[in-house]
């Protein structure tokens, strides 16, 4: 049983204005709170969830400061952006990560030139997460990373994979001396190129690269595509997935 | 000006139901319907469009019977299922592809084991359209090809591929001599595989591929991840990226 107040309290962290000012996201589903209750990065503050959710866990969480309150199948519907809810919600903290300086030069980093669609944000967090990319950096036009859509498709990834917005004019001096990727349909076939640790800047999925951030390429690079006519693009967390598979097979066998 | 009745007709076709009585389906936007209209796969019957579209259009398609009707944009917003319709629907005939019993022999196939979601199935076909797959083989528990977010997400990619809806034992007396490819956990490295053409099954957004078809595989491959531990798997639409991918590096480059 929950009060109305908890209910307009939850539901207000539905709109990205509400997230923000509270610093504050929501989480939903059995298997990513499970991750999330598993995990130090992120801290969860209450959980709603049907009586057997809460039995099997409250008693792991005792000594964390996580507040439980059950709730009905109607309560969850209330309170869910889901059209058949998955037995628990939970309210967590916000938390913004920094620019690593170090990761910058010893890894293989992403910077998202204005990925608008959430599901992509989510899609290519998981990738990321996937193929060892050492961190995200989104420039402030990509969307939020706690929209619940996010969320979702990231599948738990950005419990490990740290995400940080910034605009490339303020990335640019940590840019100096690393390679700077760019899929472009000019560039050089990515299958034959010699790839080896830097950034790899994905473009937005309707303009590609934006202008400014173009002539700061160094390696130009192109999934060459077996047709030489119809097929125009593909998809931007496809074209991204591709490209970190590819990075990811040249570094380690 | 349209009549009622034509209002009623264009709405039946957003039920799947009606798209599947009458064989017909919906295309909607500049772009996709302007590659429609310079193709010979599948036939047009009737667009709805701005005064604008039609003037650019109609005579060069007075030759063909296409049926040009000038809309408002209130009469665009009745028969659209987008939000923010852009200038024209169209009105297209169904086709529908039979196996390639060559491409199976010489190529490298799909097959896709129940892919539900429709923005997953769109993305595949564009997918496999730009890295020259020769015929997708759908389970008939596969979402319907002419639901309109596969159209929107194929991108026009299913004028080029074929897209076959067939059970995988009716197709198995067909793969007898060829390579059976399927991402399982537990698979061979894909990236230090040897790959050859064959036919590549891809398995359900959550269940993953059915067990009766697990057997059939003879070529067990899998996307080696960074980590491991953390992240569990890729979205079936980005594993059937990263797969076709790496069989086109293999074989052309």
């Amino acid at each position: 049983m929950i009060s109305k107040n908890q209910i307009k309290h939850i539901q207000a962290l539905h709109s990205k204005k509400n997230r923000e000012e509270s610093s504050l996201f929501i989480i939903e589903g059995v298997k990513l709170i499970e991750e999330f209750l598993y995990q130090t990065k992120f801290e969860v503050t209450d959980i709603f969830a049907t009586e057997e959710f809460i039995k099997k866990h409250k008693s792991t969480f005792s000594s964390k400061s996580i507040r439980f309150f059950e709730v009905n199948d109607d309560e969850l519907k209330k309170i869910s952006l889901q059209s058949t809810p998955n037995e628990t919600l939970a309210i967590v903290k916000q938390k913004h990560d920094n620019l690593n300086e170090n990761l910058i030069q010893s890894s293989v980093n992403l910077f998202l030139d204005d990925i608008r669609d959430p599901g992509n944000l989510g899609t290519i967090i998981r990738i990321a997460d996937w193929f060892g990319i050492g961190q995200i950096i989104c420039s402030p036009n990509c969307t939020e990373l706690y929209n619940p859509k996010v969320l979702q498709a990231s599948m738990g990834a950005i419990i490990r994979m740290p995400v940080v917005y910034m605009a490339f004019k303020e990335l640019k001096p940590f840019l100096q001396s690393i390679p700077k990727y760019g899929a472009v349909l000019t560039g050089q076939n990515i299958y034959t190129s010699t790839l080896s640790p830097g950034i790899i800047i994905i473009g937005n999925e309707a303009k590609g690269i934006s202008q400014e951030i173009l002539y700061e390429i160094t390696h130009p690079i192109t999934i060459p595509s077996a047709q030489s006519n119809g097929s125009e693009s593909l998809n931007a967390a496809n074209a991204c997935a591709i490209i970190c598979s590819e990075f990811h097979r040249q570094l380690t066998y």
